[in-house]
């Protein structure tokens, strides 16, 4: 799993960030990447990036504003226009079925792929064997979501070479053993299943927050997670003035990931008053509250390893 | 008044030639600029230009593909949040504004200005003491249609010191001389005003067509005009394959510039296919056929001085 950022910017593009859009690459586990929020020229980020629209399998949409899915129409044309042809599910709340559907019958826009909507309530609202999604409703001037995205433990891994040198023999018994159980071989002796299997590792946990005012829906969503991605449209002191937007201050972002038992912080969403070479000064605002804070940039990426945050480009 | 292209690219943006745009700048005329077409991050590529969106006073859609119209909320939405308060036009074909409101609706943007829509027929569909539009279907795979915009002739200049040499004392008769009659002076002696005025200016014409295979009503629309806008989503003898998808070949483009008796062509809507390498090329097909052709590119910028189209930036 890495994280990409492509767009970081609140309600307008400037030079420097687009609107928002965060892509989370599960190309290692399952070939795909899932996008959340698409701001306007989220596809034209994309041309910058190795991503291939054919591969976007999930979109989560966290609010209705324009600066979160006025990207979603072109996307899904040129995802068509690039051959995508698998299905592809669009997760926002209601009314943005209406949207899509109603753009692109005006127009005259055919999709070479089906797009399922699922409009969204509070709760789970994706899981396979692999991961959970559940969504919840934050504190913004409009119904706004928050997602938590949670791997699922990996399945053991057989330690095949082992099981060989038990004398466990090529075939069946192997898979037995990596399901779990004991076995008994030709000779009488017994394996155990414990004794030849890595044990499953534990999957990572992402908090990816919408726009909102400090919440403690924030904090229950972030519960214990590896990152949570949390807004930081307004800096340190200015709480008075976020709140009437539906916003927060970096100073709340790293409050929600202390409060939360969170591992890592990345902020986004940072309002064009904040130059390029201010991200610091934030920075250093936030970890007044906080250890591990990042301020994410236009196609910053990101990965966990050994739950150690670690930048991959620059 | 000046063009500037915004986005000079064909159904998807690439990394060199976002989807359409032109800007006619009218700073002189009116204070004011006009856009044709709006292809998604036309705000985006604004950015990186002198244009204020407050000045947009009325966008012209050719046609309700995405490529020519995603970018319309987010403009509209910006040019509200940089304070643009006067009343917008935006003139295109049936749907644009089942579009706009309902997109606006969804998107719970509100506009500090009021939005006026034309929906298009063919014919006069704006006219002032300054200019007409007149618009026309085209023959592309949906409804589409050209526009010819005219400036009217500029009034009579008065030659003041010439005015005054003659013994026209300063006060209401010089007003009667500058608006065409001819006065009579206390000594007795009459000065013509056809002596003291200089010849109206004729105004600039400009054609401005949308998608379109090679059809006679781009040659109608463009009759005499200075600069024809025609695209070139193919290149020379490739008529076969861009007559179904509703296009035309450079070459085609040049035949109605040529038809028409237009001064100028200038061709956009260039395909992703042909790297800006390819442009020179594409121009020297043109040019077998019509002898002023220029191959557009994003941010290119033009004006015309005494009948000649003259580069501004490079």
């Amino acid at each position: 799993m890495e994280l990409q950022f492509l767009g970081t910017g609140a309600g307008m593009p400037s030079k420097q960030r687009n609107t928002s859009a965060l892509v989370v690459k599960l190309m290692q586990e399952r070939g795909t990447f899932w996008l959340f929020d698409c701001g306007e020229a989220t596809q034209h980020q994309m041309l910058h990036t190795t991503l291939k629209p054919r591969k976007l399998e999930k979109i989560f949409i966290t609010h209705m504003h324009g600066d979160h899915i006025y990207g979603l129409p072109g996307l899904l044309g040129s995802r068509s226009f690039l051959d995508g042809k698998e299905p592809l599910t669009i997760y926002g709340p209601t009314g943005i079925q209406e949207w899509i559907l109603t753009t692109l019958r005006l127009s005259k826009t055919y999709l070479q792929y089906k797009v399922n909507f699922v409009e969204l309530n509070e709760g789970i609202i994706f899981e396979d064997e692999q991961f959970i999604v559940e969504a919840k409703l934050l504190h913004h001037v409009i119904p706004c979501f928050g997602f938590r995205v949670s791997q699922k433990p990996l399945p053991p891994q057989l330690l095949i070479e082992k099981a060989l040198q038990l004398g466990v023999p090529k075939g069946p018994l192997l898979a037995q053993l990596k399901n779990g159980k004991d076995v008994l071989l030709e000779n009488g002796q017994t394996v155990l299943s414990h004794d030849v299997t890595a044990q499953a590792e534990e999957g990572f946990s992402l908090a990816i927050l919408g726009d909102t005012r400090f919440c403690q829906a924030s904090i229950d969503l972030s519960r214990d997670v590896d990152i949570v991605i949390h807004e930081a449209t307004f800096d340190a002191g200015t709480e008075d003035l976020a709140k009437p937007y539906g916003h927060s201050t970096i100073t709340q972002a790293a409050q929600v990931a202390m409060e939360s038992g969170a591992k890592h912080l990345i902020v986004q969403h940072i309002s064009a008053r904040f130059l390029p070479s201010h991200a610091e000064e934030l920075r250093k605002q936030g970890l007044s509250v906080f250890p591990s804070i990042t301020v994410a940039e236009d196609f910053a990426e990101f990965e966990l390893k050994h739950n150690e945050l670690k930048r991959i480009n620059s």
